[in-house]
């Protein structure tokens, strides 16, 4: 059965990782592929990323987090049944993760300070404002030699790597949280308690040709699925995994 | 030799045809890759082409230009030493764009009106504001068989075509008027008349390490060549192509 998994923030500090994952992610996707046409891919991420770095305290934010995580996997040690092993590696994991955290620059403080990057970041907002008569460096950067380019993105991507590992394994730890349960959402419509949760995973078979409409805090939530074909609410039952992390 | 491609727009009008030109470019480009990842390749040049569209009265300014094309090309009919077949055919060519441009709606009218580019659309710009949770109507979308998200594609870039069709007219009839010649920037800095010019094209070659920044309008024009390592004037001189096109 083929599905559409979809994801949903339950809190303002989760939608905000959600987002920096994506771009993250665009980013990398990118950065193989940087030519003439493609590289608004490559560049608007990282601007779209320092924008939110201004708005957020996110370094901060995220090694609380790490460190709660912390103390909740060590409260499993020397508890019967659980594979110390395996609960010793994700701690040292958080570990060395959350010392390359603490050690690490501002999120975005040497690609805000890139000349190159900030003469190109004003201009990129425009729309259709990436040509070469708007951006004439950019456009000189982008006809240099395969490796010149190579050895600026991969520096530009190395500076947000403590962020990228912190991120990573705190939504790794927090997804796995989670186990996938069937519910059926009556007439289109599912409501429940998440105690605390920061995410809510949904597996929904493509088939019902639905996506949902997810309303919700930490405590609870409610789902209404609508219709894509016609934009309204969907009348009928839609069967469902969910899945609540916290 | 190899070269750095620029061109530089003389006017308001063209600097706009430009921009459209290559937000064109990048979404037929990215029309063939639409995926989860890198839809706004695709989807970002649609909305930026909207609002050029909402602030500029694109369709009537090129078929202003187009006639003043056809007038000039009809000027050479019966003139001794013009080759009279291939005029014909430039001017039959003008004659089915305009007529297509003519009978065509408001540049962007149904990509305006079309209810799911306008729920994306609005989110669109928020820094990392398209993820699954922001626009689940577009992640439905992206999760559609290819067969479904391809007949939309080519809905959405059918209505564009007699945009695309006079635009490229336009410009390829525009960049043929221009020859390149070989010229020196003293010291790094080149001036010169351009009657009634609409864009200045060059041939850099990559090695003086440069990128030229152009002041000017329709009747002359100032090229000045700065060093992308340092970001400051170029002080020697430069040889490279020039080619006025009106």
């Amino acid at each position: 059965m083929t599905t559409h998994k979809f994801e949903h923030p339950l809190n303002e500090k989760t939608r905000i990782y959600l987002r920096v994952e994506s771009l993250l992610r665009q980013m990398s996707h990118a950065a193989t592929k940087v030519d003439t046409v493609q590289y608004p891919l490559f560049f608007r991420p990282i601007f779209d990323l320092l924008e939110i770095f201004e708005q957020v305290q996110m370094k901060a934010e995220l090694a609380k987090d790490l460190e709660k995580q912390r103390l909740s996997y060590k409260s499993w040690l020397n508890v019967e049944g659980v594979n110390q092993d395996m609960l010793q590696a994700v701690l040292a994991n958080i570990d060395d993760v959350h010392k390359d955290l603490m050690t690490a620059e501002r999120f975005g403080q040497s690609l805000k300070e890139d000349r190159f990057l900030s003469t190109i970041r004003q201009r990129f907002n425009l729309p259709g404002g990436s040509c070469c008569f708007d951006l004439p460096s950019l456009h000189f950067w982008l006809h240099q030699p395969d490796e010149n380019r190579r050895r600026d993105i991969e520096g530009w991507l190395e500076t947000l790597q403590p962020l990228t590992s912190a991120l990573h394994l705190w939504l790794q730890l927090t997804r796995e949280t989670g186990h996938d349960k069937p519910v059926i959402a009556r007439a289109g419509f599912y409501q429940s308690d998440a105690e605390e949760a920061n995410i809510l995973r949904l597996n929904i078979p493509l088939e019902y040709g639905v996506y949902p409409m997810i309303s919700g805090h930490k405590n609870r939530f409610a789902i209404k699925f609508m219709s894509f074909e016609s934009g309204q609410a969907y009348p009928h039952d839609v069967e469902f995994d969910l899945s609540i992390c916290s």
